[in-house]
């Protein structure tokens, strides 16, 4: 179901109020109190807060909710007033708020998830959970995360707010600093993909960079997804001047950006630390005669670890996954990633079927492949449980290896892929084995798209895989897969993945028979595949295919390596 | 235009006369007399023959002409009577031939052809010229070569029938021993691949074998050549018996044969040495209830050479045509010719373009390839003279390289390869130069497709050259080549050919591009390439192809060779 606060982006730039902080200390709170008490304290400072910023053209206004959650409130013995402390917000917005929308703040938890620190993915969703379900329950229109630094953070501040519910929409923002980075390693892009395939409806940055700095990030969200997007500056970086902190930027120095905002592709503007009424006046003026821009972002598979991104489409390098990585032992676990990293691997494959790996041990291996690498991550595995550990666990949007055309499998695997935002490998398989005809495996295909779909999960986070055939065992169907590739491709417009190896099992010289196949897939399109990224002449056959069907520009890459 | 004697065949099985030879003898020819001066001297005798024959039940009579060329009767100093002995022939046969046909027959030279002997191929054309001419001005239904046991001839004797004329149907008949050869070594499928291309319209056996042995030519024919199929067994293995020729077979045992003949697909019988009225009366007797089978040949791609046949289909093996051999020195012409066709070449490119060779020194050039080995040979050459030379000494059916899909090259190059039945590498290239889509090679293929057609050039004697082009120049281009490949198969049923060694111009490790390229173009259905064949990796990479794409059933080759 699409809110109004969403159908109205469609058609209006928002623009959200400005500090609330700063207002605070403005109006007389000390150091010593919570912010959030004065919910409960003080209510009328905050109305009048919301008034003024109401009245100077604000169409959504914030709660003074930002640090309300129980960590934080913890340090001021107010761990219990969670709920009551949220509702009372959204009580004093909702009074004043006539026309427009309340939106609950939600910052940082003010604790280090793991593998920074020490809360686990899990704790942090229940802690964030109880914060959103108050603010839900209270009425807020929309849920807003803010300035979250940490995208492990703000990924289970998301999932949270899908368990409490399916119909206020989710803004999530993060800051970034001067290299455009969070404190996580990661950019807007990164930020974008994440947040955009885990069902975040509004997508931005808040704070920090002031509105230059901001600027860039906007563009390369709007380069990423086609969510609408939030941007809320701070008033310039922060000086302090006799003791205090003063923000330099004018509203009217401030206002010289809404034309460029909006031009870029912000559909939400609002302002952060330093700004006042009157920068959310002057914002008001310039916005008054601005249509929101159609999104400039282009769909592409795209994978993420915190600190690196992975990108996919027809004409850009295809994508290398490193055969299954062994888990065992952690030295083995730490070579054997450097050495496939540093082969091209853009994805480790992380395989732990067959092993009794358990939910905890899992995320252990997660967080040691993520501090040996920032590859993206394929998890390996039937164990259900074991791949919903893996999914929280790995910073980032993963990749799920794989779902088949099965109903269970489907039923299973999709909802988890949806919940965490993960990409997709799909098996071309389904009841009946593996079919002998390429119409049946495209057939296969669609049949997972739409099923997919279903679910909210788009089809270019999709990567269809044919199946190779032993060809000593089955000498017809080589072509037949061949033949799905170009067909899943033309018919469906689905990016393809093969594991090659198996096709010369019992053959010999199976090499030759490798690289002549992953020659041929190529050649029909293959995006995507499965390899040993250490076998020198499957990486050689790679580079060259790519200069023949165009994914090497000019031969850059290949002429780089020989 | 159809004669009628082609249109009867369609529904009825024709039955020919017995020996004339025999007859002559029992006569009273004796053996220092022209048994074809009788048409001058004994007409009487010959025309008894004949009407014997047509009271056995001959529907179709052969003139006493088999020797009747100016070679033979100038052993007998009647050199100067060539038309006028062939003339009376003829008006003997016609005048007592009432409803069925007269066959002019006509037998070898009794002067050896180069390379065996001295005769050149054109100077044989002539000779033949001169017979046919008079048999075709006195009249004759159909010329009947007969007795031919050096393919080289027999394809003089057919080009020879074709400049006299268009309309009178060619009946072209070679003699094999035991093993199934002809003295040139051309086995039955070699003779019906090569009588075919020239426009033989009936293709068939006598003599020599017997009907047991010629049942098994039938069946090779039949497999080979759609033609109808014409078989004049002799009766028997001749026997000296007290001094005199005797053959051994009766006419009941030889009549056995003839129900089977029809089987197999014999559309004309009749009988050569040692058959008599009695013979041919026998085979009526069984042939009145028979009608004609349909023929069993698949269509394939064939070239041939006189002693070897090379056949293409859609899951035979691919066709390894030779890279261009050196012509400069005789000796590393054999020794490169002697390389290529050991590394597995089937066709070996006799690139003289650039050379300043001409048509006598091509001939010597092709006759030194064929002493050297029996592959096939493709003539690449922009001289037109020098391309018609190389295709009259070349005995068996070449491949022309080649025609573009330019007017001129058109009108200059199919004449000739109807005319000497040759193979045709077709380039999609125009006067535009080389498309850049796909498409537009696949439209240059069709008109071609056409034009060939309308010359009478069979579609599965072509081979389309979608032209790869270099791709550090043109870099999309690789994709459409293989794409055309793909296209110029599904929509025009042809087949494709490919050199691909330009492809990495100015890359480094061109061998590597050079081999994926190969793979994805086998990949995409190629059926022949134009290589080194002593490239080792390009070979293997061709090995590994063929199994994945089902062209190497079971491997069998790939498993041989590794
Ligand atoms: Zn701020
Ligand atoms: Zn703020
Ligand atoms: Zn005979």
């Amino acid at each position: 179901m699409k809110s109004d606060f969403l159908t109205e982006l469609e058609s209006e730039v928002l623009l959200f109020d400005g500090a609330m902080g700063t207002q605070l200390q403005q109006a007389g709170l000390g150091t010593d109190t919570a912010p959030e008490a004065w919910n409960l304290e003080n209510p009328k400072a905050i109305k009048k807060i919301h008034k003024s910023y109401l009245a100077a053209g604000s169409r959504v206004i914030q709660t003074n909710t930002f640090g309300a959650n129980c960590i934080k409130l913890g340090k001021y013995d107010l761990e219990d007033k969670v709920t009551e402390i949220n509702q009372a917000a959204v009580e004093i917005a909702k009074e004043v708020q006539k026309d427009g929308y309340v939106a609950g703040s939600i910052g940082p938890l003010g604790k280090l998830f793991a593998p920074m620190g020490t809360l686990t993915f899990r704790e942090g969703v229940d802690v964030f959970a109880e914060q959103i379900r108050a603010l839900v329950n209270a009425g807020v229109d929309v849920i807003s995360f803010e300035t979250m630094n940490d995208l492990q953070e703000l990924r289970a501040a998301v999932v949270a707010a899908k368990e409490v519910t399916s119909e206020v929409p989710i803004i999530a923002q993060m800051t970034f600093d001067e290299n455009l980075r969070s404190l996580s390693g990661t950019n807007p892009q990164i930020a974008a993909t994440v947040l955009d395939s885990l069902g975040a409806d509004i997508i931005g940055a808040n704070c920090s960079l002031g509105p230059q700095g901001l600027l860039e990030v906007l563009k390369a969200l709007n380069r990423t997804t086609d969510k609408p997007i939030i941007i809320q500056p701070n008033a310039g970086l922060p000086e302090i001047v006799d003791g205090e902190t003063v923000y330099q930027q004018s509203p009217e120095e401030m206002a010289e950006y809404i034309k460029r905002f909006v031009q870029e592709g912000a559909n939400i503007i609002g302002g952060c630390c330093g700004t006042s009424p009157e920068h959310i006046k002057a914002f008001a003026e310039k916005l008054s005669r601005l249509e929101p821009k159609r999104s400039a972002a282009d769909k592409k598979f795209r994978l993420a670890s915190g600190m690196e991104l992975v990108e996919l489409s027809e004409d850009s390098r295809s994508l290398m996954i490193g055969e299954q990585i062994n888990t065992d032992s952690d030295k083995r676990l730490t070579e054997e990633i450097k050495d496939q990293v540093e082969a091209g691997a853009q994805v480790l494959n992380i395989n732990v079927d067959g092993t009794d790996i358990d939910g905890v041990e899992i995320q252990q291996v997660v967080e040691r492949v993520q501090k040996t690498s920032r590859a993206s991550m394929a998890i390996d595995t039937a164990d259900i449980e074991v791949l919903e550990a893996g999914l929280e666990a790995f910073v980032g949007k993963a990749l799920i290896n794989s779902v088949t055309g099965r109903e269970e499998d489907l039923n299973r695997i999709l909802p988890l892929a949806k919940k965490y935002g993960a990409g997709l490998i799909c098996s071309t398989v389904d009841d009946d084995g593996i079919p002998g005809t390429a119409e049946k495996r495209v057939e296969i295909a669609k049949r997972i798209k739409q099923q997919t779909g279903e679910y909210g999960i788009a089809p270019e986070d999709l990567l269809i895989n044919p199946v190779a055939v032993t060809v000593s065992s089955q000498q017809e169907a080589a072509i037949e897969t061949l033949q799905a590739i170009k067909l899943i491709k033309e018919h469906l417009d689905l990016k393809t993945v093969l594991q090659v190896d198996n096709i010369s099992d019992k053959l010999p010289k199976r090499l030759l028979l490798d690289r002549t196949f992953i020659s041929m897939a190529l050649g029909y399109g293959l995006d995507a595949y499965i390899i040993d990224p250490l076998n020198e002449e499957i990486r050689e056959t790679i580079l060259a295919a790519e200069v023949l069907v165009n994914r090497d520009r000019d031969a850059e890459r290949y002429i780089t390596e020989f």
